[in-house]
């Protein structure tokens, strides 16, 4: 009813006005020195694939959540409901613009180009025109990609349904590279973690993502509104546009957060976490036999720091929980370490949510 | 990614397996004496009028909240996407028929006669075919309604759009509730409650019904997962079955429960308090000088019990929560009505969320 | 065990340090020009009287919760528990005091003056000795808080276990406030708000409270972690300390956060709503046709908006929900009001969650 | 103020009633064939040793939770408290005997025998008289506790604070066993579980038990009303008393509940998976092609089912997640396993979250 209402008011009325796509959840990812943090997915599917919802709800569902930025990825060779649906590969996007611009988000057109292993699965961004890469070889689609400029990833790498047993490198993947027809990976596809295709990310340098691939409505497939469950390729722009999402994409300037875990190079992770975690002395609790401290998250991202052993041996033996929005209060008798006449005392932590690499965790330093 | 999994396994492997559509949460409103209490939703659009989902995904949605029942009522007159969407009115619910099957969702087809003010929209259920409704005159379209079959409500008499000032009842309704052409009313629709709906119903012996009218995704429009806040028509048939939630509409065997409120003719609620709250007996603190007692809620409805005067004459003065899955403990001296030898004490409460007609609530007994 | 581990920690060991209280969960409501926006607590009892909880608990339990300042306003003249514990009256403040220090919650000692109606229960904060509180007439009490300095407020007015029928001012209060005995008055507490007292307060110039009353554990009574049900005695301070606190409350610059509700005087609303609540213009969807803003709550409290008539001519003609963190965009066609050479169009809206008197909610503008 | 109305009702009034103590949330946790399925914690504190609460409020926390059976233990040789606070060890049980009457909770005396390790800390309960265990050398206590007929079990075993580098089995236990001085071990504690006394327990028959040992309130340190996440000790007695309890304790008829997983002895975790969990045929789906079934999980606990080798090979590749209160929906074409003809299709899964012992989980089979 709701649309029905403002589609009559706009076909028939003299003034109109709205705020019918509800609330955007303001997600706190803060910026870090010199960039925006842009919060993006770049693989969705509309009806004009396999997916499950009409090209505008995209736009307003990520409005909902908090995002950015956007792609419509439907498959450029697989259309099950063509006999109800306009298989023309640019109209999603072409549907969708004007939502786009009345809510602020930036939208990307893009396709999937969606062949069997090797090479699987990839999603083309900042498209031309999508339906010129319905080729019969696949190696021609990506040529026509590249050739309109496109930003390409491999899509899902360790999908059991064409991995099912090894998550492989293929020499196919080693070509594009080499080509320059691939610059991306996801290392994370809807709700799976991808260890493999990290490690591959940083050794062969491709930018990652982390997207949903989402077929059916985000809130259904996502607990509850959480804009940090579902997966989000946090994208560190100089400027927000277009523009500055590709730039950025195409340097690699990207981390991915998804169920509460971040992932992403150790330069980019350790400027976020000094975004969102800030310190202050507690100044009444503090004397010359006691160093004690404030350590505030500013951020949506729930942390975890585990202490080092340094920390452990000023008896800070148990893990930190600093959830978003929160404070806590530590304080240590710095004795061990130099006595009262010591102006700092630095103990090490590792953060248990941040990956630089597959099973390798951001150290930090807290000053005492 | 997961659609098009399975997808690819029904079309090339030899044996196929799924949970595919995820867990259904079920909602605990219990079965009253001789009826099974149905969750229905008889009001939902989608691409092929103005909705934003794909048919299959409105069964998909029903089966995860809970619902047992739902209608696809598209717009009869208004298809704004079909320079990309067939508009054929019988499609939606032909692509949901197989989804419905394999889940146990009741799938009725339906369609929403849509006109202006008087008579307004109103939806007909159990068409036959829905083509046959796109009329020149609104009179027509609900003769042939009739000739079909349907049961017929009037959707959202209270609608702001169509009825700014008032909410009005037209000599079209009388007409059309004469003919026999209505026989139903939304008292609830999307976000809104229309008391004036709910007393006609009652004075004109019209069948109640509380409907989501849900154009996007129903978990982006109502929050988070819960099916005590969108509406829902509780349907008390005597069959699980098509025809069995058609007799009971068509008897007005039926309640709304919206934003936690229950509302319904008295017979109704009282069949339904009583299935979902029990008592018994504290022995362990029971004795000559006090009478104690648990009351329990077995359902997933919040109740609160408002005290009466004998209630409050035992100092029972403040408002009695029992929420969902509760249990409170209770406890009188009945020395004032008459001593210890009084072998029991009733006592009378309004239940606050349960409503038999508008600003009229449920009265129960909690004797002791 | 986590207790006992800090207590041996401290007792034998040579360095210590500790995050053993959690974390605080930060509640955003903003400061506004001039002043420090405190969250305070100013009723609160520990077993020392009849509550459930010892006195380092409250300290603990305020700083999770993200509140600023507390007192301990045990019962002066009542406690059940003192054949198991101490009935010295300074002691709950003397042992909570570490705890306040080392989490930075500003402690205020206080006890509640505990008489049948009239005059009812206050409270007396800023004591110097609660002891002396211990008097045979309750005047006398009275004058005792005064010559100490005291701030003394009325307890919940409206209690119905000593005005079940009415809730009435005596000629007792008048005398109280004749002589400066008492300067404010709760118009929340526990879970109950009483519009008559606010309605005093404006009147006799009486400073406005919303305190828990709280007995048991804070998390046990009001639902699960949040700020905004249980209440808070908002205090706007020129400086954060226990004077700054006395300074306010005596200045009456309060207002209260109950169950999503703001109450207080106008200019403090109309301030705190402005600190709250940002705006900006949409320029890709703002044109010679239309005018187009994004409206940003920046606070943790949920707005809603109720549009006023100009408003609803531009059909603006449904509430705007405007949840913590969010945004909403907006846009209106300003023909009616003088065409598109028009600079600016101010909108009247009444925000549906902050009462500037009892039944009288904050008016504000939102200007196209 | 809530308590107070309530005394001075009891006191000063003809007739009382009272609902005071608020609702009890209830644990689904199915009762097992022959046994009732207790939900109890049975290590806590209160003011009377290092815990910040008064003894009824363990009581009242427990009701609120839907625990059946607590015991307070408070330290027997630690009262930091007692300037304040008698010391009586007797004492906490006493106070919170009338309220766990009323309120239907099993309330066991204990005690916590706290010395350094060797033996360390450990509970004993259904003690006569816990003062005589305050002695000299801590083999006379347990043997005072023995004497009264306790039972006794070993407290959080890897506690860093008294084993920070390992965990360890020492002489001294080996020889309480042999004298039949101790019985159980806590494999979870608090907020940690240890695996290395999971297996001990299975290898040397000791009874298992999670407890929170909790000192606070016990909504500020567990999540938000969850009865899920704090552990709980499972007690499948054959009857709902204190002798029940004492019976199954020593017959070692437990589980553990923690943080969404069960911990206990195969045959245990069978019968309750069976309990928790059913099926039904999907009759609709069914067909000579492909066997389709509804599993439905009764319980508050959610599952996740791991497909074994056979599950796979029918495509069952994704784990099923099976929350709360949820039903799935399967199926499956068993061409492989025999074609069309066959009845029944056995397929293994493992439970994801019960540990039948360290490391290893339930096994299941469900039949299509």
């Amino acid at each position: 009813m709701r649309n029905l209402l403002f589609f009559l008011l706009m076909a028939f009325v003299t003034g109109a006005a709205s705020a019918q796509d509800g609330p955007r959840r303001n997600i706190t990812v803060p910026d870090i020195p010199g960039y925006h943090t842009l919060k993006g997915d770049f693989h969705m599917h509309t009806v004009f694939s396999d997916g499950l919802v009409w090209p505008t709800l995209r736009v307003i569902e990520a409005w909902q959540e908090g995002l950015d930025v956007i792609a419509l990825t439907d498959h450029v060779e697989y259309q099950p409901f063509k006999s109800d649906v306009n298989n023309d590969r640019n109209r999603p996007h072409a549907i969708a613009e004007q939502k786009a611009a009345e809510l602020g988000i930036l939208l990307i057109r893009g396709g999937e180009i969606t062949r069997k292993m090797p090479p699987g699965h990839s999603n083309a961004l900042f498209l031309k025109d999508v339906n010129k890469l319905d080729t019969t070889n696949w190696q021609d689609a990506f040529a026509e990609a590249k050739s309109q400029g496109a930003f390409v990833f491999w899509n899902h790498p360790g999908w059991k349904a064409q991995q099912p047993d090894t998550t492989k490198w293929f020499d196919e993947h080693t070509r594009l590279l080499e080509q320059g027809m691939i610059q991306g990976i996801e290392i994370v596809n809807y709700m799976e973690y991808y260890p493999e295709a990290f490690a591959w990310a940083l050794e062969k340098n491709l930018t990652i993502l982390g997207n949903s691939d989402i077929h059916g409505s985000i809130y259904q497939e996502y607990d509850a509104k959480s804009g940090l469950k579902r997966p989000v390729t946090l994208v560190f722009a100089r400027e927000r546009s277009a523009e500055g999402v590709k730039s950025a994409l195409k340097e690699g300037n990207t981390a991915v957060l998804f169920n509460g875990n971040l992932y992403g190079r150790q330069e980019w992770l350790k400027a976020l976490f000094g975004a969102c975690v800030g310190q202050e002395v507690n100044a009444a609790a503090s004397g010359s036999e006691q160093h004690s401290i404030f350590l505030t998250n500013y951020s949506d991202i729930d942390f975890r720091l585990i202490p080092g052993k340094d920390a452990m041996k000023n008896h800070l033996i148990y893990p930190l929980d600093l959830p978003a929005h929160s404070t806590i209060a530590l304080s240590v008798t710095p004795r061990q370490l130099g006595g009262p006449g010591k102006l700092s005392l630095p103990l090490g932590f590792t953060v248990d949510n941040m990956f630089v690499a597959p099973g390798k965790k951001l150290e930090v330093i807290v000053r005492f």
